[in-house]
């Protein structure tokens, strides 16, 4: 932990409704996954909360930028249930639709955490989970048709709270589902002191943050780097939805 | 490289002005970086461009957030230049104003590139690197005092360009940094895809992302979280700038 971290429980919060100083995330860090998925989230969490990345071995793991993560706890070292659980997304998820040791864990640590939540395709995985069934939620846009597979509804916002599920849109989104989730485990106080830290005043350059705003061009060129992705993951999923189902 | 990264020259893009279809990104991956600092624009960038991140070792690096990512080119198996040079801020930047041989190694590799860039504090490094002298700059909020050590002027801008320089505010100022970067180099209609493809859309459930929002009493807790790595810093950061100016 670092100075910065190791400073915040100077700042008078207090216990959060949990009755811990720090409450724990278990963000999940599977191979393939979206960096800025989960480092986006962490950056805001971190602090006021204690972070703890799971993976199956402390081996590192490489993101789909090509930058290489190191898990810090192993499924097998995870305490019964953390505070919050965080499932971030990216195209190695392909791999997870299938792969029962994961989803078996995700949902024994979602029926016990306080608060469920995903950013990104994150919301298939808490999905093939059988962690939506019921439920509305975000994800990423091109990603939205897929929920109903598993029986959520998906909801075009850039964040969504239903019960004790906050689901985030695509990437970008985690920075204001974890400020959301501040605001919901601490209040405001705690939210906007983190969002000055971060210097969160956002101003984009260019204006094609949403499809709508994009235009049908940027949309198409968006969607033809996306196709593989959505082609890695699709078998996997319809067989997992399969199972779902049955 | 992931399977979106290879599309991405199949976008039609074309090679950018320097004549390479992906341009080189050489990012500082020092101990104790922010990681989103670097995270931010990373995910932005590659594709597009092909990041490399540099540092003495390949060993993993702990950042700030207790996340370790794992350094992908050693300062000695670099190239003689990058295209653009990039550093990430972070407490860990303590070390670095005293270590000659990164900031000998800025120092060369920023002579070459065709942009010197950082995001928050890095602009601080690359100041003590001698690559900021007579330049305007941004930095974070909190730092803006110091950039004068080094001969830079301070800009309360989120992304200042002068001449070859980009250089962006705190921390999540770095994706506003890496569009712009995209716009310079090829043009708005990749930034924009590049901004849909991360649901770029920001909606801050809170609104104090600068000192003027957040007021008097977030900005001072804001100050106290930040005021023992500013403490880390300083001494260093005087020596340094004691040898720059003598």
């Amino acid at each position: 932990m670092t100075d910065a971290a190791r400073r915040w429980p100077l700042m008078g919060m207090g216990p959060d409704r949990t009755g811990r100083p720090q409450p724990r995330v278990g963000m999940l860090a599977f191979p393939g996954l979206t960096l800025i998925d989960l480092v986006g989230p962490q950056a805001v969490l971190n602090g006021p909360m204690r972070t703890h990345l799971l993976w199956k071995t402390t081996d590192p793991v490489e993101s789909d930028s090509g930058i290489s993560i190191t898990p810090t706890m192993r499924f097998d070292d995870a305490p019964d249930r953390f505070d919050i659980l965080f499932v971030p997304g990216g195209p190695g998820q392909a791999e997870l639709f299938g792969d029962a040791e994961t989803l078996d864990f995700l949902a024994r640590q979602g029926a016990g955490a306080d608060w469920v939540t995903s950013v990104c395709t994150g919301s298939l995985i808490l999905g093939a989970a059988g962690l939506l069934d019921g439920y509305r939620a975000a994800t990423h846009w091109a990603a939205r048709d897929l929920l109903p597979l598993f029986g959520a509804e998906p909801v075009a916002e850039r964040v969504v709270i239903d019960r004790n599920r906050i689901t985030g849109g695509g990437v970008t989104a985690g920075i204001d589902f974890a400020l959301t989730l501040l605001v919901h485990v601490f209040g405001e106080a705690v939210a906007r002191t983190t969002q000055l830290l971060m210097e969160y005043d956002p101003a984009p350059p260019v204006h094609a943050g949403n499809v709508g705003a994009a235009g049908p061009e940027i949309a198409m060129a968006a969607l033809a780097v996306l196709g593989p992705v959505a082609e890695m993951s699709m078998a996997a999923l319809q067989a997992r939805a399969d199972r779902f189902e049955g």
